[in-house]
Parts: structure tokens; C-alpha cells; sequence
């Protein structure tokens, strides 16, 4: 089968488990619902027809393992999650369960052993929406999850404990919070994903090796001045909320854009009280900050954490900042690097190397092995989204670079 | 009777009808509502004791008339309006009727007839809260009512004409939209209000004239750029609707701050599908201008627009910009003005003149007579809420000024 078969079948099952939707007109395919439930059980028959033991585990994440020429051997793990956001595209994720499992479909039509084993895992929840907590799947997977999650409750009421049961999993904590493998048996865990992002749409390339997934820190922010009447308050005496927090998105964007890899977005702004005749009292901000050098995101975070305090002084508002979230970058292995470098390389490709800015499940997966990543090239950058697009070409190359970089480990 | 003890008979007047409300803990008093009805019944006992005749219109203003000295003698209107905001303070409008009333009981108590005949006006709308369509009561009383507010509904699907006939008035369109005056039998209309505004407290004075209400245009505008992934899209290659949004509030800052007497407020910005990891790629903004100086104002917009325009190309986003109310400022009238003026030296206090940045009843009064208007200090220019004061001492001098003002023209 070339390349270009296995792509056109991954983009053909990129549609059907599109299908599988809570929603009529949208994808929206939340953790261990019955549209998860139908997804996996699809996924799962083309698992088997692969040649792969199948296994579901407590959490609900599906599991398809090739066994290696021989047994004790290492395993390699890849994969990525089927579930989605609301009013998803169908790639996200998706796509990089796809191309691991057709890649072991390749090796297993031609009768191929590694030896290593492969186990091509599908992650029952990576987005976080049904749960508001992200990375339920892989933190099962490595032995990290959170029993108290289990306590949390949909936006129906049910509990995370009450839904895994009732999707066939096993909501017990003990089992939850213990991983299925010492990091010793693993050579690493490997996902393809989609970019996210328009770095290889400019620079006119199908995929790129990732570096690290960024840092991020996330900051809401609230300038509190004066609401006064629009038409009343002569400007030198106003204390105007907004004019505070626009003059604070500017400096965001500015030192962003002077330091190389730093991502700085303000996404939210809130007035209160909004009202086009009332001069703004109160206006809250979220920041979201990402660089792949956590030193450089801190150094940006309190450059940005002074230059509000320099606006609240000035106009002697209220500035409040509270940091919400903060995590670490988590570098790739540079051998792995290599090795994906080389295989792009093969397949006369230019080797382009990217920071993800997004998270994916490698983050979570990094604490119990060595983690890379190959992105593929999205139409305009978009993601979650409907309009999320992939070249089937793009899908070809991204094949062909999986199945060298297999081969090349092979070898090693 | 002292001017103290007729201040503390207005501020007492006016905690009295701060009881007539809609709303058990706020005061809330819309157009043609039982609480609107038992505020003016209680008004027009208070006119009938202070020997005006009293005569309620067809739309609900209440008027009391001092008769002149002889028949066939000019007429001077005095007053404001009774209607309020939701969950309001108890000076804005009522201060003003409340002051006019209490100097022709002062000239009652004296036995004193001037060569003119006054008249005491309550408006019975002029916040516009029931309808969404301000100065009902003076557009009906100088005949500029529009007959076609009549179908207006409000919140409860009761058209303004079915309000009126209830309320006891007449819903007649040809009656509502004749002037019941010739504005040659009139010697022109002033009005007592409170600043709403802070100057008068900074600069230490209770009361200032009012030299014009200046002239608003109102705006709707939009940047739409590209919504992204907060930590996929490098800076550079991000259309962030929200950094322009904010590069234009900086501008109408600093524009305003460049041009005295000129305000200029954004009061309003929403970012479509507002997340704190998604670039914004849609916000939209409202833009409010005012100044006395129309061709100041009009060039002032025209420089918003441009820079607008500039903002737009530079990011490379789509402005789209719409001119929703545009109001041509109005000038009070210099005789009375300075009579005014004069008045204000005669109780001993510095002249200050203002213009008003909010719009009042005088504005719609000017279509049919000359305009004067009286501005007391409020504590924090804060109105619009139930935190509005007055220093009783300041209504004081008001009442001083206002007489001072009628014996003037008495006298010319």
C-alpha cells in the first residue's frame, strides 16, 4: 500500500469518527459518553483488523498492542485522544491516532516485527470539557490522575465516578492512580498532532519536528477606577477603567513582539456596568502568557506585572493580579528529535523544528517517558473549529515520516 | 423665611418623593406609572399651597401658574423633570422642579406679584427609561412630540398611548403635538440641576451657569481580524482585533486630552467568542463625543475616523463604523446667561460657567424659547444612582441665585 492509500483510508476514518457526535449538527464528542463509547468501539475494530490486542482501560482509554519479535522486548508508545471540544473540527487529535494506527496496519501487512513493541493508544479525554480538568486519559494512563476529580460533576449533575462506571470503565481510585508500566519498559511515547498554528502554512512545509510544548502561565487581572457619566467628566479628572486596560493590552502585545518565541494574549476584557454614555469603573482581564524557555515567560510575567502596577500608579487606579495557572515547559528527547529529524529528512523534506504553543497529551505523558512530536500542517492555523483542515499530501508525508522514524528506532 | 430654611424644605421635599418608587428598596419612577401619579399629586398640592394654579397636560407634566401683576403679561418656565432612572438618586431632575417651586412660594409668603407671570413645570419624562425615547414631556409641551411613539411598547407590551389614557391623559396625537404656547408670549425657560459632574466640587463652588449643552455623536465601530490559538499563533502573524480595539481607545484618550472641553469615551467593548486562550477576532467598541463646539466635535469624529481607518490598514483588519445619534449642540441664551451671572455675584460667590456634557429638558425647550440652566455641586459628580447628594447650604445659594435671577428680570 503507498503512502498515498494510507493517507486517503486515515483521512476516510478522520470521517466516520466524525460521526460520532453528541450533537446532530456539530462534533462535539465529550469523555465516556455514548459518542466517545461509539468512537472507540470503531476505533477498536480497525485496532484488531491491524493485527493488535485490544484492551480498554479503567479510565476508558483504548489500547492496541503489536507485539514485538520477541517477548520482554521494550514498547513504544503512540498516540494521541478521540475526544473533542464543542463544535470540533476532526483532526484534532484524531488524526494522530490515525496515523499511528496505520502505521502499525502498514507493518503488520507485511508481516513486519520490531524489536519493540508498539502500543497505539487512544486518550478518552484530552480537551477537559465534560470535566472542566483536562488530560483525565493520559493522567490515567501514567499513574497520575487525581482521585479527587472523581468528585466532580458534569453539567448534568453526574459525577466523573458515576460516568466512568456507566461507560464500562472502573472508577476505582487505587487503579486510576497507578500506571500500567515503569518508564524502564517504554522507548518513548510519540504523537503526531496538528499544528494549531500557521508556522508551516507560511513557511510552505507539511510538518515540523516540536522542540517542547511552551510554558504557561494564565493571569486575571481587574483595573478598578471611577464609573462617572460619559458626557460630565472633563477627561483630566477621570479615572477611566478601560483607557487603563487598553494602555495594558498594548504593552502585552508590544513585548511580545520583541522577544523571540513569546506568546502574550489578552482573549477576555470585561466593563462593568458597560454602557456607551458611562465612563468605564471597573474592566477585568485575562493574560496568557507562553514562551518554551520558562525562564524568559517568567521574566515577561513580572515585566508585564510592573508595567500594570506603572498604569495603576500613573492613573492612580486599583490594579489586581492573581497568577491562576502556571506550567512548566516540557522538553522533547533530543534523541527522538533526532531521529524524526532524520526521518524527515528521508522523506526529502527540509527539517523545520517548532515549539508547540498548544498542550497535548505528550505533557502528561513526559512524566512517565520520553516524549516527541511531529506536527502536520492545518489550513489557515485553525483549530477547534469546523473549518479545521488537513492535506491528505500532508497526512502522506506525516505517514511516511512515522514509519521511518519506526524503522530507524528499529535499527538503532 | 430664610434661604436655609427654604433649602431644608426642598431637601426634605425631596426625600419625600424619593418614596414614590416602582421598587420597594430603590427609587425607580418611570413615565405614566402609579409612582409617577402619587409624585405628582403630592407636587401639585405643594403648587396649589404656594398659590399656583395647577393644570396636568395631556401627557402628564404638571404645571403650576403664578399669575403677573396684570393680564396679558409674559411668561417665564421654570423647572425640570420628576421622572427617574432605575434604581436612581433623588436630586437629578427633582432638585431643579423642587427649587423653582419653593422661589414662587417665597414670593407668595411676600405677597409678591411681578410683571410677568411663572410658571412651575415637572416633566413627566425625560430619562426615556419606560420607552428607550427621552424628553416625552417637553417634546410635548413645546409640540415637537413624535406621534409615532405612541405604538411604542414597554417591557410588558403596553403601548406608550394605552400608558397615557391610563395614567389620565389624553393620547390624542394632534394635542400631544401642539405647542400650547407662542414662544413670543414667553420670556424663556431656565432650569435648576446638579452638575452630574465633578468640576464644581474641585474647584470648591456651589453652584455655576451653564453657557450650552454640548453636542453628542454617537458610534458603533468594529475591528474584525482573525480569531487563533492563543499559544500556536506567533505575534506576528496574528490579526488581534483586541490590540486594535485597544490602539484606538489610547487614541480617543489622548485625542480628548488634547482638545480642551472636548470628551470622548469608549464605555463599551465586546470581544465575539471570548476566551483567555483564544486570540480575539472580532471586538466591537461604542464611541461617545461630545463638545460645545459643534465644528470642534465634527473634526474630532472625522480624526477618530481616520485614526480608526489607519488602525485598520496597519493591522491589516476590517473597520466597519457607524454613526448611530448625532446631536447638534445648543446654546443657552447670553441675556440669560449673564442675568445668571449676575444673580450668582449678588450671593457672593466666583462665576463659573460650564458646559453641560449631559443632555437635559432645556435642550428640547430651546426649539421653542430662549434656555438658561443653573448648576449646583453633587457629591463625586455621581448621579444615576442612589449614592447622589446635594449640600443643603449649595441649595441654599441655588434658591438665592434663582430669586436673585427672577427679581433681575423683574427689574429689566
Amino acid at each position: 500500500m503507498s503512502f498515498h492509500d494510507s493517507a486517503h483510508l486515515v483521512m476516510e476514518r478522520c470521517d466516520i469518527l466524525a460521526r460520532y457526535s453528541e450533537e446532530a449538527n456539530c462534533l462535539t464528542r465529550r469523555f465516556a459518553t455514548q459518542a466517545m463509547h461509539s468512537a472507540n468501539d470503531m476505533f477498536a475494530t480497525w485496532l484488531s483488523a491491524a493485527g493488535m490486542n485490544v484492551h480498554y482501560d479503567a479510565i476508558g482509554n483504548v489500547i492496541g498492542r503489536y507485539e514485538a519479535l520477541q517477548p520482554g522486548a521494550k514498547t513504544l508508545l503512540l498516540g494521541s485522544h478521540l475526544d473533542t471540544v464543542q463544535n470540533a473540527g476532526r483532526y484534532d487529535g484524531i488524526l494522530g491516532v490515525m496515523v499511528a494506527l496505520v502505521c502499525v496496519e502498514r507493518l503488520h501487512a507485511r508481516g513486519e516485527r520490531l524489536p519493540f513493541a508498539i502500543e497505539v493508544m487512544a486518550f478518552a479525554d484530552e480537551e477537559g470539557l465534560r470535566y472542566h480538568s483536562a488530560y483525565i486519559g493520559s493522567s490515567a494512563m501514567t499513574g497520575t490522575f487525581d482521585p479527587a476529580l472523581l468528585h466532580l460533576t458534569d453539567i448534568n449533575g453526574v459525577t466523573m465516578a458515576d460516568a466512568i462506571q456507566a461507560y464500562g470503565g472502573n472508577p476505582d481510585p487505587k487503579q486510576l492512580s497507578t500506571s500500567r508500566w515503569q518508564s524502564t519498559d517504554l522507548l518513548g511515547y510519540c504523537e503526531v498532532h496538528i499544528e494549531q498554528g500557521p508556522v508551516l502554512e507560511a513557511r510552505n512545509l507539511p510538518v515540523a519536528v516540536v522542540s517542547g510544548i511552551a510554558g504557561q502561565a494564565r493571569i486575571k487581572l481587574s483595573f478598578t477606577g471611577e464609573l462617572g457619566h460619559a458626557g460630565t467628566v472633563p477627561m483630566l479628572l477621570r479615572k477611566d477603567a478601560l483607557c487603563a486596560a487598553a494602555e495594558f493590552v498594548i504593552a502585552v502585545e508590544a513585548l511580545a513582539r520583541s522577544q523571540p518565541g513569546l506568546v502574550a494574549t489578552v482573549g477576555q476584557i470585561d466593563v462593568q456596568r458597560a454602557a456607551s454614555n458611562v465612563i468605564p469603573g471597573h474592566v477585568a482581564l485575562s493574560l496568557d502568557i507562553r514562551h518554551q524557555n520558562d525562564a524568559i515567560r517568567e521574566q515577561a510575567q513580572q515585566i508585564l506585572y510592573e508595567q500594570a502596577r506603572r498604569i495603576q500608579d500613573q492613573r492612580q487606579l486599583v490594579l489586581d493580579w492573581q497568577l491562576t495557572q502556571e506550567n512548566h515547559t516540557v522538553s522533547c528527547n533530543p534523541r527522538l528529535i533526532h531521529t524524526f529529524e532524520q526521518a524527515i529528512e528521508a522523506t526529502g523534506n527540509p527539517v523545520l523544528t517548532l515549539s508547540s504553543g498548544a498542550g497535548h497529551d505528550a505533557v502528561v505523558m513526559s512524566k512517565l517517558t520520553d516524549v516527541a512530536m511531529l506536527f502536520v500542517r492545518c489550513a489557515g492555523g485553525i483549530s477547534h473549529n469546523p473549518a479545521e483542515a488537513v492535506l491528505e499530501e500532508d497526512v502522506s508525508v506525516a505517514i511516511a515520516v512515522l514509519e521511518h522514524f519506526i524503522t530507524d528506532l528499529a535499527r538503532k
